[in-house]
């Protein structure tokens, strides 16, 4: 079997663990550490509890190395991924350390949602090999992974992450610059506004417009994409769709509500339906979902949807 | 085995068949009719067909008695369900039929995704018992089924509708008030509306925003709705998140794309990615996706997923 890329995780909390599981079960060496060291203590056990559940071999957590400091977890690796706390300080100072200690190669990636390379990265040498590689929480069980360059990120090492991630499993999707939110969330924060505003008007349940989606939108979007889903709701394709329902649809966009829905009027409302008594239901009810999207990776793969 | 309801479907196009082998599957006898003489000809093969194709057993198809007139299919009807074209004019005429013709107490929903019963119910003397039930293309394979009463539509009707639809495997979701688009099709519209804007700007290509969706949203929200989905992401609940990422989505929503992301360069980009060669490959891919569509619901269904 080919020698696989060794690659370095830095920040163990969920994301940074699922990674690490990501890779491992990929037949990566990991290397992995973490500021915490009784976190770092617990690893080998956290890691196998993780691929267990997610019905993957826990022996694949004997590939990951737990190192004492940041410069041992970067020592060799192809591919740095970094997922610590999203405070622009903390992240700058860690790209700074890691941008000293790493071969010149060696691409430096972070997790980050909110916060862009060109603004952690910045001013530093080897401000070409950062990027931003935002996963799904947790990656592990979700495959895609948005790809954001910084506009000094350099185009080989952006297609050398690709194959990366794409040779872990992963589902990579490629940015052509930076937007705030990306795409993913972008989509997310438009329709849970709309979703908000809907429940904060009493037009439906919480319950109900959950299903509208859990039972409805969700199904099609699990295997197929909006915007292919739409070229098949006419019958002569994507221009057909747009003339017959484009109009109608650009007026509901353009009613779609706005940041006013993000309310303590709906935060209450939410809340009641979701009444979850601390951490640890969150946690219990987080774990089921996470086996329920392992299985329905693995039901997705059996089904060769994935084309 | 306790008796079933008789159910009339009006109009047998491809939401009409699907809704005949809904309920056919569910035992119950079902009376169909259509305008086109031809199309009732091929009935029992094409809803065999239709049963076949989505795993189900294709002898429910017996169930299903083709009438030569709507009167025929509304006698000893509980519920009636018409899908005939979205044609305010047709619509009102074919309402103001089956309301002289049905039983006082028959339910007569509309498949219509656009029009209310408000509008096409309007002074017939059985308003109280219209209203629409709008599916999601196609029912027999996704289950959501959307309720929305007019002004005048009788509780005690609706919830009648919600019992037959829930005991036929269906997800009925109530809508308190009519609302252009419903709740489903509002939140496509906004999704649309940025996906469409996104590509239209080359933030990502087509493939890479369906793959955020596919491999992304989509696979939690085949689980679990957007609602309970952002009742999990922060370690305290519903109002936890909403304290931390709040701020951060609205300021995304209140960028959100509107009616001008339906434009003809947006559909250029989308046409080209998707060049389906005609009313064909549309068909092979939409075959496709209902089998697919019909295994994920096998799937959920297995791991009692839908609690």
């Amino acid at each position: 079997m080919e020698k696989k890329d060794v690659i370095g995780i830095v920040g163990a909390g969920l994301i940074g663990r699922a990674w690490a599981c990501v890779f491992a079960r990929a037949d990566h060496p990991v290397q992995l550490w973490d500021p915490e060291p009784s976190l770092r203590a617990r690893m080998p056990e956290l890691l196998r509890a993780m691929l267990e559940e997610a019905g993957n071999d826990p022996a694949a957590a004997d590939r990951v190395t737990v190192c004492e400091t940041l410069e041992e977890a970067l020592r060799g690796a192809a591919l740095v991924q970094e997922s610590c706390p999203e405070i622009l300080d903390i992240k700058r100072e860690l790209f700074a350390r890691m941008d000293q200690s790493a071969a010149p190669d060696t691409i430096l990636a972070s997790s980050s949602s909110a916060l862009v390379a060109s603004e952690f990265a910045a001013g530093l040498p080897g401000a070409r090999r950062c990027l931003v590689a935002h996963p799904v929480n947790p990656p592990h069980v979700i495959p895609v992974v948005e790809l954001c360059p910084s506009p000094e990120t350099d185009a080989g090492i952006l297609s050398r992450a690709e194959a990366i991630y794409a040779g872990a499993g992963q589902v990579p999707v490629l940015l052509n610059h930076e937007i705030p939110g990306f795409v993913l969330n972008r989509l997310q924060a438009v329709l849970l506004a709309e979703a908000l505003r809907l429940v904060s008007e009493g037009v439906c349940s919480v319950q109900g417009l959950d299903d509208t989606i859990r039972h409805g939108l969700g199904r099609r979007w699990a295997l197929m994409g909006p915007l292919e889903t739409i070229s098949l709701n006419a019958p002569e394709g994507l221009h057909d769709y747009m003339r017959r329902y484009g109009p109608m649809l650009g007026r509901l966009a353009d009613d779609g509500a706005g940041a006013e829905a993000f309310s303590d009027r709906a935060a209450d409302i939410v809340g009641a339906a979701f009444p979850h008594s601390g951490p640890d239901s969150v946690r219990a009810r987080t774990a089921w979902r996470d086996r329920e999207l392992a299985a329905l990776d693995h039901h997705l793969h059996s089904r060769n949807a994935k084309d």
